[in-house]
């Protein structure tokens, strides 16, 4: 089972997005037109086939609403639905369930994208032990509900942020005199904890950055042919010490030969900041 | 020029988004690996044609990691640009730059993506007079800087939140007694500066609508034909009093059909919660 | 029954008054004074006749306090009640119910007060079919509440803010080159759910406004002859189409006159920013 | 000069104003209407007598709403003005000086309506040696911002909260067990900078909390000839150790007697729960 | 019983705290290693002697981590404990205890460590009458937890901020032209329930605060024998009107001595900004 | 340079800690005794020799209590100060210097005792190689600021949080079945960018750890000839591949013990949690 956000982090997202929607007026729709007493059932489906992320956060929308309504998960975070398939069963007082809706769908729908996407990436790429991880390139606010969808879809997290791991690119490569001078000011001035990640432009760079002892290195739009030359120097020279991880053009079509060069990971912006989401909605039952 | 979002909300989401990626220990990289002193120029420029939004969150992206970066804008909100066109300069201290880089372009990109889908639609239906319009499937506390990033593209914003104006949907009419009943309730209920809009499913309905004084009718996912019809029916016989919005299936390929049907409005979820990325990049110049 | 505001917005505004009367050191008076384990039943009452409002924000007051303490709702939002009637009960922990005492009385004493001081307009225009309405005038942070607090006393709500209609004044009028300009500039830029007013000084300007499709037409400051007047120009001339609002020198002795001329709303100031407080208090009763 | 409220309460609260006046959409019909680079001159002028309070507020409304806007203090806090008198000159962008205007009127007439109330029971006691006071019944989250304005109004602050001062109550004393016994639990609880007060019902309890040390004793609904015999009792048995508060049924009519039966203190609710605002306008000048 | 700080406060400050150790990316170790349905049983218990303060903080801690955790009180806020006391037991999902394990232990750690240092100056001054006292010196942002913690040592609350009480130091003295006209001046200026201390540097400064009537005499850093010629002033010449509070160079072996000069209060900053942790810890029991 | 901690951080916590301080009334000593246009000139110096850490936060609490004062850093985090050193010369109106004293010297004391405790352990190891590291054991809400004075004092960090790297403890090993089954389970779980710790209580469990790859290897409370006879096992069986991190017992007495033992870094919760304040005081000059 996945393992869920905290709940204080998923009670402040959701609660800013309850206020975005409901102002201060409130659902003047539903006041306007639900007896206060009416109770409703309805389920949340799938209209489009995907992998589900975000029932926490649809849970807490209804719940933060209106304390009264009850939610049954049917299918949770990482499940893999068809259209059709119910992830929630809710029910209660229909004023909250229809004041609700809209933020509990855009949160499911938005990371459940994210969560198809990644698996797709996935799929595409299974059986070569190869990770697909996400990046940085992430929606405003929305990174550690995005990270999380990204597991659920069986991706893994690259770092959350400036401040969970070291990434050396070329401006500061230059800035710093060179490869073994970055990383040797980065090994210094970090603690024993964090790792040190160094992007390179070929193989020349590959090689001094294996030989300075970086964790990973990122080979950032490479040829297959050449990853795959990289996989050979990493094990071959440096015992395999290294993590090697693969970006660029990472796409359903491209994925798979990229996995084969052996690399470790290969990465993508895209199954975070341009996944399309999916289709899901609320119908009342009766 | 579109007017910009109010700095309060800007520079509390762009802190927000600092914080999320900056954590307790900062841009460990930069600060290990660039002089403290260390200044530098860099630009962002487009990868890809598009239509920008987001100069604000970029600018204050900057302006709130380090108070002596200047930033200039070349290219503002609701620009159309090509591919290597410069949005933003920027210079000042090169950590500052290089930690505040990938905030500046989270929002820009996210929020270019949005409006130069939103630009796609517009320049469809160019000449039909038609309206492009947002709806409330946003990404969970951006819906304010979605909507913008959508008149930036040339659209037009749907009301912002359950608040600001009433949508009777088929679950309000069964609830309520039926159209008649519900437009009563709710023109009972709200303020007279609140517009009514009501959806219907089909010409029956929108007779009883228009009959019962809507302001707005969403058509819903109505064949071109019975659009025609409906615009014919409001023109003809309510003195083409209320406006008529259509929406659902609406792509590239559909949307300009649509809009030749003579409706006021076009609605599309898509633009905000599916719009691929913008690419953007930041590079130092020398 | 009235729509109650949502929870979030109570909570948000009841813990930023508990915070501000606790500080850091809390209740010293009753910690050194009352026994832990002390328990007391009390009730809020009238003390003078009037409207009630605020009751979720009193019950939020006790419960945030003290989660053993319970309150029943004797005579809810909207109830009007005489000197003496019970408006809660309370029982639980003596010290919570005397922490959360002042708290819980000064949001239902100030919304009560405008609950009580719209009644009294509302009852004076009983039969003619207006619409008694607030306006922007409201203490700072406290608007949703004093809202509310209208809609308790039978008023009906004007806009929220700027963001969700349109309201033009004379500065807007003179820097857009005219009425015809400034009505035609709003309606380009705004979206299609958004009632647009325009507040005129005249008969000659309202003849403008009308003519160029306003929603909603203030007329502020003029004479019942003229409103009578223009109530005529609009029904006669443009099928009375737009709304009229009178403002300006309401009062319990003046709004009947007005309402006589009938126009279709009334807004007052007064209401909100001027009202007095409704005398309440808490006894413990044995 | 009366001391400023601390910058960051000031902001806060402007803040929420201002977010709750702009909501997502902002300032749309001056955004529709007023050309981006138009600039303005105006003048925020008394429409009615009074005294002046809230001009930090104002100020900050207008410069966080656009940093490009100067605002000048004409008439600072405390200052007694007439109809016509100008308090600010603001110039700048008119876009922002329109945006701004509610909230800043807002701040500034609610305060300066508590500080012309104030100072109207100060003027009546002018020679008598009482300081007028507030209480704790004030608008909730605006506490900070009414004590102020009080002091405007030439009067005294009481205790801000439950957390700075001691204030034994009737039920306060049934708990403990009588007078001696609540002041001596309270003398032993709190910190040696704590002032305690108790309210009594007439003169025998008045005797017992001299005689107990009370450092203030509330007189509450005294009739004039007792609170004279109270001023005796403290001075001529007790050294005139104790201050003695006087309250209830204060008004512009009792307040005089009140004084003038030689107690130091009288406290008054009305002057920050049910004053009028003060009316005053922001005028465009050429 | 001590006095529970209010569950507003400590609410707020766990949530940053737990939010500071959960980041984004949350508890990490424990998502990995321990099954999602694990369940502990597990007790806080002392390593070394001490007096128990923050179990509330540790309580809440536990419960904003994981709602089906059971916590119960062994030893509450101001026990004396021996090692080896348990001081709360804890039951519920294995991982949400290991989650909140170090925020719950880094709250009580801390604040048992104020109480005990603030508890063995009281134990020093036993049977003098004398009240230790805390001072504004604290850790920013705990400052209520802080002063808690001295009251469960057995200590005192000196004022709480800048805001609850005025004190008067060299600089302000200096800059109103003397002692007498600093008091008069504080008198004039704030409310009649706010005492006046005064800090003095001598004798003859003493005579001149007492004359002039402050409320509390602050006498730092002065010999024993100038202290106990203090009392005899105070006393004899002025009623022992004033409270006298010494401090400067207050420690274990030098508190007994100032005691015994009769003073009325001894502070310290010490027992708040450098006492050293309590030593506790959490072990799971079978 | 140690790099400085971000400005929104910095503000964060300066604004909640001069907040705390001011209350809702402020600074009422100064504003009763201080003339409003009295300028001073101050210095913050040393009282004891020590290292500094904090500057920032200073400055930031003048300047956010009063923007007219200008700050000057004569000692920068991190330098080593004698007594009677200046660290901050201060310029600007008297109130403000005077109204910020306290949070200024509060984080500025705390920060560098913090600071002062770890350089006397990087000094006790010096030419060891040896890194001295802190812990999670740290004041709830301050860590980013404890963790910035270690660096300050010339300490490394350890992981900031529960998110940004693996701690397998004791209880961790035994839910999962054992050390390679946990180190497996993590490797499985985490990202590629994490690293993994795990606690052993002696060689063979250590051995166990290097076997399946640990990244870093905690020996807890070892003695130094175990810890000696760790590194050559680490050494000479597993290229020195892991990190070895001693704990328990670290003082200034034991620390160049443990270090000469070989391991890479000793981490110490003492600093962060019980290190004392460094003296310092602020003094106007003339």
């Amino acid at each position: 089972m996945i393992a869920r956000l905290s709940p204080l982090i998923v009670e402040d997202a959701v609660t800013r997005a309850l206020k975005e929607d409901f102002g201060d007026a409130g659902d003047i729709t539903t006041a306007a037109t639900i007896p206060a007493h009416a109770t409703a059932k309805a389920v949340i489906a799938a209209r489009k086939p995907g992998v589900i992320a975000g029932v926490d956060a649809a849970f807490t929308a209804f719940r933060l609403t209106e304390g009264a309504i009850t939610v049954t998960i049917e299918n949770d975070d990482g499940a893999r639905v068809q259209k059709g398939d119910v992830i929630l069963s809710i029910e209660g007082p229909a004023r909250g369930v229809l004041s609700a809706e809209r933020v509990a769908l855009n949160f499911m729908g938005h990371l459940s994208g994210i969560a198809t996407a990644t698996a797709a990436l996935v799929d595409a790429v299974k059986g070569t032990g190869v990770k697909i991880a996400c990046t940085r390139k992430t929606a405003p606010g929305l990174r550690a509900f995005q990270k999380h969808a990204v597991k659920c879809g069986g991706g893994h997290n690259h770092r959350f942020g400036l401040y969970d791991a070291v990434m050396i690119k070329d401006n500061h490569i230059a800035a710093s005199g060179g490869i073994a001078k970055a990383l040797a000011a980065a090994r210094a001035d970090v603690g024993h904890m964090v790792k040190i990640q160094i992007e390179v432009d070929g193989l020349g760079q590959l090689e001094e950055a294996l030989a300075n002892g970086a964790d990973v290195v990122l080979l950032d739009n490479m040829a297959p042919s050449d990853l795959k030359r990289a996989v050979e120097i990493n094990k071959n020279s440096y015992g395999g010490r290294a993590v090697l991880e693969a970006s660029g053009n990472v796409t359903i079509d491209t994925v798979r030969a990229i996995a084969e060069t052996g690399v470790d990971v290969i990465s993508s912006g895209w199954i975070t900041h341009s996944a399309p989401n999916l289709d899901l909605g609320l119908d009342f039952i009766s």
